[in-house]
């Protein structure tokens, strides 16, 4: 992740918690006051927010210090300790629920997409996502996604081209908008074209695209249209695919299987902070 | 919601999805052929997000014109329309995306909380929310929730007390805390105690807390404990409750049940956008 | 305050104050030509800025060193050194000016205050601000009012009610809006009703507010009304109250005096820099 | 004043006062109950910020309507209706603390300034202002000045040149200063030099100072210093002049007063807001 | 380009030119002079820049019509009109350099890459840019190529993969390098190496590029390398590429020549501005 | 420069390169492997950029370690090393393109401003810029234009007045509009008055003008027209002077010579990027 974004994106979420002052921890604890918060994991998932934590809190309160002890991507168990954090009491307990919400989402994503593939169990078909992201969080999820072993479709509207039904009624026929998008876009753009049948994969085929999408198929249809692309054309499956019935899609050949899901269902893994240890700094200055 | 905050977010959305161009839309479709656009709802629920649709659409191209068909709070079923939405083709599909995963979540988190009051089916008990939300989407989720016929809990750190186990554990007791809170804060600030046994209560009480809440507790540890707080005091149950052990809270005799699921775990609401009729702008002037 | 929204907001001071270069100071001293500055007083009075100091100087160059002598609140001198300043000599005046401008307003804020509440000499009764405050800088105004030694009103329209005389007469009646909003707005949001006579306050105190406000009332009048508010409903006085008449409020009985004046009406308190010491950095690479 | 950095500033001041809703008129009126506010004189003065009025509330609500009664810089008595402001009265009791806020100390400093003319009543002699603004307000209340009849000094350190004492105790000499500046500053930069004493005087005019200010100096100081300065060189007296002492000033023979008190020491001028005529919009599309 | 990003880009560099006022044009000419401003080409190019001159002016006053001539991509002559601009003289003449200045670059890199294009002269090869853009215009000079007739290749690090000399040396070897981007990054990213030899190009191929650049070779070296690349690969020719020699490349081969001297050398096409027409408004209400 | 104006748009920049991630470093290279990056000139002329490869990567990385081996203004030959660049290779790479954007656009200038200095060859003659810069990057520009030798005329609309023809068509008459402008913007601003012909000299030398600028006059008729000004007020020629006819205007006599060309047309000086040694940074702590 650009760690510039990062950074920013992290001060508008804090900004929106915190507001003007924290109006419990402000007027309770001095800044001399130190203690160590760790957050622990109550939850068996995969983890998935290293640098959430690190550089949440170090933008909060440069005195305090960060110790992960484990990689984005690491499976852990309950009660397993994911971070130790030291500093100010008024600083620890101002920034957990932020960072919390946003390591919660990010492993929950992590953990649903490791379980995806699991289910699939398909070494031939990756597991990818969608632009169902939630507004103004898609860095952090698509990364969540790559971290459980998934990788990430397009990132927005600006850097692939997807044809969908709409896009194709609209221009005519999957050929011209193909012709016309390929003769302005250059050569470092993906083309993929949304198929319902025989006749739309064809005309996909022979319109040249990058990507075949079968939308909304089943796997034994897919085991028909796939008969007719050629091999260095990807294909992707997408649509009305879940956890349930991902198991089905198992050796149905496509290069890809697209999951909605994984963002925008993706259930929270719990993480919970506990704080520990208070101290008066030594020698510190607290004017 | 406050408009401009709404236009302000909505605006970062954009961007995020469509960044310098659309590579799809914007080289296939020119300015003066237009459409309609049907937002319709695939699942039963609780509506939420007419100011999305209205401000979203206006804020992508003033051309644009929004017909909302129904009200937040308005329960839908499968299949009815929410909005007629008509406009240059490009623009339609451009944002469509964006607001679609915008009130899809609203409408969830609005679904769920109405789901929720009628499992607890307690007059006297309200539904509330927590500070479990989605970092940056705050403002919309709490909305979201009071549609949904909940309550807000506070909006952030800046805005009411909550002493919390922590808070509690480092400022010595529960009356040190709230005196401390209560001298500094004035009077238009509530201070909300969390607690777990009757000593704790019993502080809570004699420290004049606004509002005790049982922290973990069952209805049934919640029925002894609730005997000692005057009627004057709001009560509240947090803590482990969800769907599922929700209506075990029915005439539990608190207040409010303040559930982080709302928020963190509400499934989307499916709602799906449909383009039809397609037709040049007459004297459009395409210059 | 939120050290978050403290630098961004001294960061956009400076860019005020700046613009693209300091036409006189960045064309007269190289980086390596250090000096020393002093804050002093040059009038008695209660100070109010030490983090403006500090975090100023630092945003604007991390080289320079800060040293406050005193902390918010001290009473202060004429001729008493606030801080000592230290570093490029370039970047020591650029500072200057904006910082002390703020400083000056916190500390001419927290001054009044500490003098309102002299005037006042009531142990039972506090004196707080209201949202008659400049705007933009509303965090660091209320801020100052609270180290002066009075509470914080509340800080905007998002974190509790007042219902005003023109939200009376549209809502037809304080009952209704009380009820209206309790409803709504759950149990952690303050209700403050502003009344004029017996009848109001009467309303007021059946319809549960939890403050109840006699605006532009004489002491004399407010002894009546007072009679009427039980003792957990928390009373205020407002409107037409001023330094000059303060002190008719003594033994008002009120719980609370809000005036306007401590944000809208503090002269600034008279600081100024004084630059000493100039050197060359020793071994400082000028590049 | 520049129309976008206008409505950006009023933008963040919105935000800052309203945060995500208003508890209290966002839940008691609803969109179609329109109403009509006006801006009443309290005090008479000199009026300011008719701009503020219009962006405001355009920025706030597109569908309110804003008529100005008067001009910036008009005369107003007590009692003077100074706006009326019609539309949906949630959106207008929203914006009125704010716009008050900003109208009030605009006016505040336009009639101060005009007092300050008055008092010293030369036409020889023009009041200007410094650059001790508020942080973030300086475009308002230099603007203000204007309009009250008095000019601008420069906007920022990035504007003019001004050197002081400590620039030309570190820079060696006037002399020095001037030259330097002079060669890489070019034609278009201003450069005024404080002085105290004769040698300073006549050692600013050999540099050939643009404008050479007379720093605490009595009237009758300046009449001597004065006989050194050409008639081509602008001259400012500046520092310990207020509006008590300032008719002392006249015929002192200088271009220029500069007073900091017309920003930093303005009292807000008295303007309330008035809201009368209730009635629902007809034919208003609720939805 | 999107219309909120372009919005937002003004909206800066509006900002970055007036600053708080117009210190001409806001003293000399009251809101009710109207006038018409007309953009001139001085020189015979091909046009960019039709949304720059309406949402500027837009933007800058909505009540300025803005009637621009030609579309984007129309050669243009020396003399010829190319839009009129009607409304209040400030705002035009405000406005005015801040797009010219756009709009002379924009279409100065139309021109140039519309000429580069007749240089080569060559249907089977297209021209494209590269990253060397201004920082922060590059939404508007990528569109520019776009129009003068070129393509664009990647937006940014982010959308499309480029293998340079640099990165592969670190990865260890180009197949290294494309088989841990392939696995991490999907179907929708393309991937280009860089090469300089025929080991390089072999290895290329073999690694499965998307795209194969042949790095400053002679079009007499492409001629050899690009036997090795089967056709369904994309070939570039890139580095040390310009107009003088642009012309030998001329049946190289390959798909796409790459030229930097598209944006960051490319000399401005000069356009004026006259301005005629003055008259008040008619019942223009000045207040 | 402002330093926090100079770090703000450089973060600007990066995200428009880097987005949400680098597709091709951030996949390649962990943290730990660390290299050494080389800016290296490959054409003579005049550095300029330091700041800009200081602040960049300290902004991109805090663990980059920068080494310039050059002040702004240095003349460089082909081959001279101008920076060294230490840490994480990942972000080595993900910053270079941005920064040498910049630094070659900045040297650019430099370069050609100093080339023009020497054509001209005139002490008595001073070359600077105009208004016709890249929007957004007016800062650098005009600071390039200094390094190099050169001074900055006006920085904006806001600093300074410059009557065009445009103006004083429309204000009646140069006498008019220096008179309305003196009134209104005190001593602080200077203001430049185009002329064409003598009567226009005649009439600027007697409304006062701070300087006269001869616009698009040859040589010959500036030796006529600048008799007509008295030695006080500063002369400029502009208008149709580039550095081919540049020497003709040596001893034209006038004080300043603009040329738009020193920003809008300045080529790009060529800085490469050279990357060597890699090694594993020891005990780097990979988490």
């Amino acid at each position: 992740m650009n760690r510039l974004k990062v950074r920013r994106l992290l001060e508008n979420f804090f900004l929106e918690d915190i507001g003007d002052r924290d109006v419990t921890s402000d007027f309770l604890f001095p800044q001399d006051v130190i203690g160590e918060l760790h957050f622990i994991s109550k939850q068996a998932g995969v983890f998935c927010g290293t640098e959430i934590i690190q550089e949440g809190y170090q933008l909060l309160d440069p005195s305090i210090t960060v110790q992960v002890h484990i990689q984005d991507g690491t499976a852990i168990s309950s009660g397993e300790s994911i971070a130790a954090i030291k500093g100010p009491i008024v600083n620890l307990l101002k920034g957990e629920r932020v960072i919390l919400n946003l390591i919660q989402r990010m492993s929950g994503i992590a953990t649903l997409t490791s379980k995806a593939l699991k289910i699939l169990n398909d070494k031939e078909t990756k597991i990818c996502d969608t632009r169902k992201t939630t507004p103004g969080l898609r860095i952090f999820e698509k990364y969540a996604v790559q971290i459980g072993g998934g990788v990430n479709h397009r990132f927005g509207l600006y850097d692939a081209v997807m044809l969908k039904d709409n896009h194709i009624a609209f221009a005519g026929s999957i050929s011209n908008a193909v012709e016309t998008l390929r003769d302005k876009l250059g050569h470092m753009v993906k083309i993929e074209v949304e198929t319902e049948n025989e006749a739309q994969v064809k005309e996909a085929v022979l319109a040249g695209a990058d990507c075949i999408m079968f939308d909304n198929r089943t796997p034994e249809e897919i085991n028909t249209l796939i008969q007719l692309v050629p091999s260095d054309i990807t294909t992707e499956a997408s649509g009305g695919i879940n956890l349930n019935n991902l198991a089905d899609y198992r050796k149905a050949g496509v290069d890809y299987i697209s999951l909605g899901a994984l963002t925008h269902s993706a259930p929270s893994l719990d993480i919970s902070a506990n704080v520990s240890i208070k101290q008066r700094r030594p020698n510190y200055e607290s004017i």
